[in-house]
């Protein structure tokens, strides 16, 4: 089963739903507050994405980056559309989704826990691996939420 | 001055200029085809990009990933926008852009050089930079200019 389709229906860790994606936080919280954006429907390449998909997105861009900056005042934003893993498979199989990652140049204290951009001004790392409790993460999509 | 204007600007390895943005070959060709897009205009962040500006920006994704699919047959394409290096400066002034890498499960020999994707199926490389030269990167424009 398409990894992206399970996450659109399960809504494990939905931070918000616009009418063409879904957004989820990523257990892996080495950037607070980095998730995985999923084209609602199964469509395979950017390329395909229709008029108002893009205008969706858009927006979404704008909503989610509002909120994160209200929530724990990130400098910027990383975001990108890879697709790389499923080209191991078979018969690959991608589902459009995107990497959000927001970048600090300060230590954010949030639900106990010290959150610092290992590497800010330079290019994601990918090698640290920063995964939280259950607990902290409803935490930090309920603070997400307020801001929306 | 900033670096998007100037190339913008100046129109160096221009490959073809939408409403909005315009693409640029990339002087790394590690993933044939590379290149950046800048928006034409002066934008920070994504967040500000007009609703116009998406629109266009979805028709110039097709377009391009069509293009390269017709000239050198990649598997699919990695995007990303990060604007990171700004932020090591003491006022930093974003311009958004975006970086676009194709990516190839076989090798591609063109120009008398043999173009070989390091790390298929993977997140992309960055310590790898196969410059090409000035000569080459013409070839590389003009055949991609031709699928266009």
């Amino acid at each position: 089963e398409c990894h992206s389709c399970k996450r659109v229906k399960e809504k494990k860790d939905l931070i918000f739903e616009s009418n063409k994606f879904s957004v989820f936080l990523a257990d892996d919280q080495t950037y607070l507050g980095r998730c995985f954006i999923d084209a609602e429907r199964h469509v395979q390449s950017l390329s395909e994405l229709s008029k108002d998909e893009w205008i969706d997105f858009g927006e979404l861009v704008k909503k989610y980056e509002t909120a994160l900056k209200k929530s724990f005042a990130p400098e910027l934003f990383n975001w990108s559309s890879s697709m790389n893993n499923t080209f191991n498979e078979s018969i690959p199989d991608p589902h459009v989704h995107f990497h959000f990652r927001p970048r600090y140049s300060k230590i954010i204290n949030f639900a106990g826990i010290e959150f610092k951009d290992p590497n800010f001004g330079h290019h994601y790392e990918r090698s640290v691996d920063k995964k939280v409790s259950e607990e902290v993460k409803k935490k930090i999509i309920e603070k997400i939420k307020k801001n929306l």
